[in-house]
């Protein structure tokens, strides 16, 4: 059993800090376990009353008959030094500290915080919190939680696993998915994570075998490489995880930071790490709570696509928007169905291929009939159908009766309001997926889906990376190597360069170019100049020694001043022009950016990226998601480019990155120029960036 | 009184075709009209029963003891025409029709609803449908309709209007609008639109003095010069229009044809027109309901942005990143703010500054003194706070209370579940905006604060556009004019174009090149030769006679075959290309459209359009939407481009446009080449295409 699993399901609670006032919000944590008939021992520690809610008091952990599994810290901010030291002296090997003002604030709070950290680490306790709400394991029925959601009148048990740095928002997924029947194994806060982070939930959702999908809200993760770890066993369990993750604005971040001490990171780094690993991003908790529950229960992903039956042309309409909207298919019917549902429907519903309009005026056991033979039309993987009519219940009773029998998920859009409301709860009892906005049922068959697409290429990822990452000798420099070393460091790891040599000065350049073939292009290699074509420092198409000549000279003295290691002479190479680069994000470590070259890229935000490392499956997705790089495939009449010779020098770039392992800084591979299919990519410009050794790797 | 303001309150009604048994579908606009005390007559007719409801039932409409006001027509297709040939020969000048089966089917449906509209038009009824579900006028309560939501418990009039070309979809917003007490003041359905269209429901709310906001549920509108006229009352009369355009993908638009027979027109005309018009655009009914609901009751803009107050920090992120995403400010308070709220918050509540998280651990009664706090603030234009805790109604008291006294929208993001939601009601009954999730939230803030721009820039518009277009002789021709005709009509509207000349041979080409000055381009000028580059028609940077003569041989080879009208020698001109078309839309008209030159805009689809005519500034801003002209205002070291030049040559290209009037098909500039600030911008290449004289014009 992890060491999670077990802090789920303690024997015996006691709690520091509870009230006699059972009406004051500190108490709740008490009522909640009350409420629910927690089946261990509760010690409620309270120094001036000897009784509270029926249970004998203790004065403080001391007094207490035992140790116990657990102690829940309720106590003001200056007493939770002192009550966790008790506990270390007690053997108590558990802790949940509610109180905030820790991390999460300012130099003194982080202080105050680092000495907690000490007392847990020496003394072994597990430490939950700081400035977070408790947990909620809902099968054991332990709701040990400040969090209004503990006192909800029916706890459900069921399969969605919720992990939430905000214990507000967590408890708040708990309400929600519970007012629409939806079970959850539990729900644990981790605020300042001091101990348990979001990703140790992950890892324990990924083992617990009643959890069938992960809600997780998050604000910055702590540990990259933990939380990619889990991600992944959640990924290979066939679990999916829905994350919220907020902290995209300015002003959001700012809060991250603040708030519970979350190094953000970049919300770029964020979502690569989401697309490489099947997380499904969502941005309010309704869809989170509808699309994680929809996961929880079910993960027949409609591949081919979903026939839409409505009772208002409107209503299809909408749904078709939403559904293409999200890459869902609405293929057309097999003729059998067609058939079918002509001989059913009367002469003016005519829309009989999907979306199916069967009008307003049908009757209900008309409807479930088409229904029913939508949901075994050979041609779909899915039916959705939305309620717009008046009749909610004996039509909630219908759909639910198909969707027992059918074979393939049908999903209900219910978009009518308070007069047809009642049949809600009818689908939500049968556990019939049962959305309230085209927006939401859309993202949940979408999720459903990617998350199957990302599980098959990740589980189709090759063991071992390619070619292994070459040994290098860097020096032991800080910031941007210089060219020859660069150079040769990027052919050790497989780049192919374009043909070139470094000269000194304006008379080498031309005999190298005579050496290299015309026409050549020319550029100044300084470590203190960044954009070539800014500082006057690059000059194309010389097609001659006395061009090159005159040329070298005018570049050398309108670079005069830089930091100069010579000129670079380089054959032309002509074909399309591609980014490849390198960075470190201080949680998630090296993300491989890709892009169109030259200052595209840049101007228009069209890029893709990936942490490393990658596939070279994964390197070709990231191609196609560059909308400037379309023109890889040919573009009106001109040659399809050589995209394995492209894929092989972005895999050479990610071998660098791996070679230089915590001194890489950052690479910038731009342009690598690919030409036709057969004819390779050459990298022509690059700059590598170390930083000094004994740098922390991120991953 | 417009003769929608006079339809919409029947002095009688006559029901054709209602059914005996009050529990019948086919009943309930009598039932809906008896439920809310229709104040005028109503004349079931019915041939087999004598009294229906309580009310005298006559055997047919010539029966009755005067000419109704209205005839509500609820009869199976067949008996339409008859019904309606009664109602003219009666004198009924009024005709609502339910029954399907017409416009929206097949061609013989088609016909039908012809025959419908002639006996309409000779009579000079007025019909709303067929095919819709009726209206319900709110302030006069008359809830003529077979949508349940006639049959609503508490008819709430209000101030916003709703307009539907889906019955279905419109009783829904009726429905969720009351759910949430918003007040409506008359909910239209249209239909097939055989009379009265959406446009005039515009019209219509744009002048009743009880509307204040516009929801609009549209598949396709059918009068596109009506519409923007409609849309621009409503604008000008500072009425926001909220709107739900369905049918943006294949299927949906395969349906929206087949299903009420509108004319989808594209996608992009409707984005178009709505950006020009200031039409707040939703993708749900929960957002048409919540974001024309608040801007009925609110259209205070909160242009400085907001000030957000929260007891949860993931809360306070997670509305700060939708907010932003909105683009809307979360401005640093004022010194003065931020010293208050510090001396009302405990220590441990640090986050002082914009978003403010006072923690779950406040009091009732300090968050309430700091949310009126906030709301005095000098910097911000506007409060949101949510709610994640667990006293809903004691909070929705103390939020209504200081919303009440703020001189400035306090909205509140309500994210709490069941346990909480007690306090929703509370909120709605006060009249204080109150949204179920932070997108809703941003957008009705976003949408308050568009339409303020929208409008003002509306109304600075110019009265007269600029230059009047030239009067032209277009040749009778149909598709592309010779490049000479073109190029002539262009410069006519005031387009510049590179100087160039168009000239038989390679010989002519070398001495016209002369006398224009090297490097000169080449190009092949041919009716059949779209795409030169891919055809080997194009020859660029040629620098003397001989290279002319020789490219001029080598093109003219390269083309044989074609429909060739010459050699066309241009100076090279250098600059950031960019692409001004314009196009037709069937529904809307012309359309310009602006992008980046060459493939660029086509391969990226980062294009800006507007329908014509447009002024100079919405050209500007025009250009600014467009990603990869960023460029314009110089990039890396570039100089800034004459954008002068670039809008007044885009001015000359609409009047081009406007110029050519009916017989417009489409003009293509591609290139405008722009030069650096005060070089001008040129016309490169153009193709203008004509249809046949007696077109309809699309506006």
């Amino acid at each position: 059993m992890s060491r999670l699993a077990a802090f789920l399901e303690p024997k015996s609670i006691a709690i520091v800090g509870c009230p006699s006032d059972l009406g004051r919000p500190g108490a709740r944590p008490l009522v909640h376990l009350l409420k629910h008939g927690y089946a261990g021992r509760i010690y409620p520690v309270n120094a001036r009353h000897a009784e509270i809610g029926g249970l004998r008091a203790y004065p403080a952990l001391s007094a207490l008959p035992e140790p116990p599994d657990m102690a829940w810290v309720g106590v003001p901010g200056p007493d939770v030094e002192p009550v966790l030291e008790e506990c270390a002296r007690l053997g108590i090997r558990n802790a949940v500290i509610l109180t905030a003002g820790f991390g999460e604030t300012d130099a003194a709070g982080k202080a105050r915080q680092q000495r907690l950290r000490r007392i847990a680490d020496e003394a072994g306790i597990t430490v939950l919190g700081p400035n977070m709400l408790g947990f909620i394991n809902c099968w054991t029925r332990v709701p040990l939680t400040f969090s209004p959601a503990g006192g909800i009148d029916r706890l459900i048990p069921g399969a969605l696993g919720i992990a939430s740095q905000s214990g507000a928002l967590g408890g708040i997924v708990v309400n929600r998915a519970m007012d629409r029947s939806i079970g959850v194994s539990a729900m644990v806060s981790t605020g300042n994570e001091l101990g348990i982070t979001v990703s140790e939930c992950l890892e324990h959702f990924a083992d617990d075998p009643r959890t069938g999908a992960v809600a997780l809200v998050a604000e910055g993760i702590r540990d990259g490489a933990r939380f990619r770890a889990a991600a992944a066993r959640l990924l290979e369990a066939g679990k999916p995880l829905v994350a919220l993750k907020v902290g995209r604005s300015r002003a959001g971040s700012r809060n991250a930071l603040t708030h519970t001490g979350a190094l953000a990171g970049s919300h770029e780094a964020w979502r690569a790490v989401a697309r490489q690993l099947g997380i499904v991003e969502v941005d309010t908790l309704e869809d989170l709570v509808e699309v994680a529950g929809f996961l929880s229960r079910e993960r027949r992903p409609p591949r081919r696509g979903v026939a839409v039956l409505t009772t208002s042309g409107g209503a299809s309409i909408m749904m078709a928007d939403h559904l293409e909207a999200r890459g869902l298919a609405l293929p057309r019917l097999a003729s059998s169905t067609v058939e079918a549902i002509g001989k059913l429907l009367p002469e003016y519903a005519v829309t009989r291929d999907n979306p199916v309009d069967v009008t307003a005026g049908l009757s209900e056991e008309l409807f479930e009939q088409v229904l029913a033979t939508l949901a075994r039309d050979p041609e779909v993987d899915g039916v959705v159908t939305t309620v717009t009519g008046a009749r909610g219940v004996e039509r909630a009773r219908n759909i639910a009766r198909v969707a027992r029998e059918a074979d393939r998920p049908v999903v209900v859009c219910w978009l009518s309001g308070s007069l047809t409301d009642a049949g809600v709860p009818i689908l939500d009892a049968e556990g019939v997926a049962c959305f309230r906005s085209p927006r939401t049922t859309s993202a949940a068959l979408a999720a459903a889906r990617s998350f199957a697409a990302a599980r098959a290429a990740w589980l189709r990822r090759p063991g071992r990376a390619g070619r292994p990452a070459p040994a290098v000798i860097v020096p032991d420099l800080e910031g941007a190597l210089p060219h020859a070393v660069a150079a040769g460091l990027a052919r050790r790891a497989g780049l192919a360069m374009a043909p070139g040599a470094l000269v000194a000065g304006p008379a080498g350049a031309a005999r190298a170019a005579r050496r290299l073939g015309f026409p050549v292009a020319l550029k100044v290699v300084a470590r203190d100049l960044a954009h070539k074509t800014e500082a006057g420092a690059l000059a194309l198409d010389l097609g001659s020694a006395a061009e090159v000549r005159r040329a070298g000279a005018r570049l050398l003295a309108a670079t005069r001043g830089h930091r100069i290691d010579g000129l670079l002479v380089q054959r032309m190479v002509r074909g399309i022009e591609v980014l490849a680069g390198v960075t470190r994000d201080p949680t998630f470590g090296p993300l491989l950016v890709l892009g169109a070259g030259g200052v595209t890229a840049e101007a228009l935000g069209d890029t893709s990226v990936r942490p490393l490392p990658v596939t070279r499956g994964e390197i070709r997705e990231m191609l196609t998601e560059i909308r400037s790089l379309g023109v890889l495939g040919g573009w009106r009449g001109a040659p399809p480019a050589d995209v394995p010779a492209l894929v092989a020098a972005v895999e050479a770039v990610a071998r660098l990155a791996a070679a230089l392992g915590d001194r890489l800084e950052a690479i910038d591979v731009n342009p690598i120029v690919v030409g036709p299919r057969g004819r390779g990519a050459r990298a022509v410009d690059l700059l590598v960036q170390v930083r000094r050794g004994g740098g922390r790797a991120g991953q």
